[in-house]
């Protein structure tokens, strides 16, 4: 929660050390390491949340999700018109999806994820005419950082 | 909650019948009518959802997501195996990566959603690499009486 009451500015890079945080809370919980924050358009952090998948027993419970939903909870609207998603992995589809329905002005995100992106790669949410609100996509910050994680995380469950 | 003691064996249609009327509860509190049931590997209903997107104030609030987090809540497990997703209308890229995700064995849905679908139209989710489970699909089931449930939805609200 101490994260909550912290201001990022609107730099993507501090943004992200606190999100990188959440992605390994999340691999000290068994979950596979990814977290996000949604900042306000003053670049507050209004959510922050890793990956609860094993954790909640939930298959929906990716850290954008959790971050998304908590943020619209806490100002009392699903339209986050003005808020940045920040996430230490490329959103697979249902994240990125939920990132246009929840009409966040930008997305930024940390690592590509050529197997299960679906921003950037496979399903390419964004580029299709079926979605209906595009964020500005700003990919591959502290990249390296973020793939540490989920490697270091894959090899030890080996 | 008195849908959920309901058995609706395996028939597609008596499925849809329920989640018929999980849609238009959705309508009578103002959400567009779409709505939502996981049938377990015998057929009975392990959870039924509506469209809760304005009502909870949640952009993921969708009916599919609801109504997956709530059988796996009900399991005790992200994964739905052999579970079957029955919902009114085609699901969007966010739902049909959740149903990708919970590994539910088979999606069934009413009327397809050349707008915003994400299953036959747009992302395509299914169909794309990055998809690691692939469910059986049948589309089309009942779908008139889900069209019409939108259609006099939204001719009501210009």
């Amino acid at each position: 929660m101490s994260l909550l009451k912290r201001s990022v500015g609107r730099s993507p890079g501090d943004a992200m050390a606190l999100a990188l945080a959440e992605a390994r809370a999340a691999a000290a919980r068994g979950d596979v390491p990814v977290g996000a924050l949604v900042l306000d358009p003053a670049g507050a952090v209004l959510a922050a949340a890793g990956n609860r998948v094993e954790a909640d027993a939930d298959p929906t419970a990716h850290a954008e999700i959790l971050a998304l939903r908590a943020a619209a909870a806490r100002l009392g609207t699903p339209r986050l018109v003005g808020c940045t998603l920040v996430v230490t992995l490329e959103p697979c589809a249902m994240c990125a999806q939920a990132a246009a329905l929840a009409r966040v002005d930008r997305l930024v995100f940390g690592a590509y994820d050529p197997k299960g992106g679906g921003v950037e790669h496979g399903a390419r949410v964004f580029e299709r005419a079926t979605c209906h609100h595009r964020p500005a996509v700003v990919g591959g910050v502290r990249e390296s950082a973020a793939a540490d994680l989920l490697r270091a995380f894959f090899r030890d469950r080996r």
